[in-house]
């Protein structure tokens, strides 16, 4: 079977250090900020993200394990397809906000409405454009 | 240097075999539409997807070879960083579609507006939600 390797861009630090204190969304997040590190070597991949409002942030849940085809959403009372939910436990560990983008300092983005566990490592950011990405 | 392995869970049939033919975002598609073939394996990871108007897709880009810290995004007079582009040309060669979802039949998925190559490799599939991805 194939399959791809991907690496961290760096990592964020926020206030959650334990899944069971994180938030399950960002909307649940009370307005909590987190430092996204870019590492060194791809720093120069954040020329010109000032000018974005929100931003897309791709992670990877490092400290889910396995993965099962259903899940049960908060408030729902059946199962659902994993596909049709946010659950990390899905087949690849990818997990996506969209944050607003408060400051940028060298390497390091200021972010709000964090919902990642401390450390979780970063593998991509995208600039989130409405004519894309609003629906 | 820590990696994390990714498997394709399906891949997207549509109208595009080269590159130079293929949108190069989802607003150029002109309404193309695409079929993504979930692997039968993962089939009940689509159980309740119906009912979304709109779904995240996260792909690989698999004609992709290397990647650059910058890039001209089209229209631009000057270099940008990639990640405040959504050039494939990334450390990590995952790409964001947000679709919308016309039909299930089984294990396929019908969507508009495809921006893929024919073949691509789907990585993810998430659900569109307004309250936490509208922005």
């Amino acid at each position: 079977m194939i399959k791809y390797d991907i690496r961290p861009i760096g990592k964020i630090n926020t206030p959650y250090k334990e899944s069971c204190r994180a938030p399950r969304q960002t909307i649940y997040s009370r307005g909590a900020e987190g430092t996204i590190e870019i590492y060194k070597q791809y720093q120069e991949g954040l020329e010109g993200i000032e000018q974005f409002e929100h931003i897309i942030i791709l992670f990877y849940f490092d400290r889910t394990k396995g993965y099962s085809l259903t899940a049960r959403p908060p408030g729902a009372n059946s199962l659902r397809g994993i596909f049709a939910t946010r659950s990390p436990h899905r087949p690849n560990h990818i997990g996506l906000s969209i944050l607003r983008l408060i400051g940028v300092d060298g390497n390091l983005l200021t972010v709000k409405d964090v919902d990642m566990l401390d450390g979780t490592p970063i593998i991509d950011i995208k600039p989130y454009a409405a004519n894309l990405d609003k629906k």
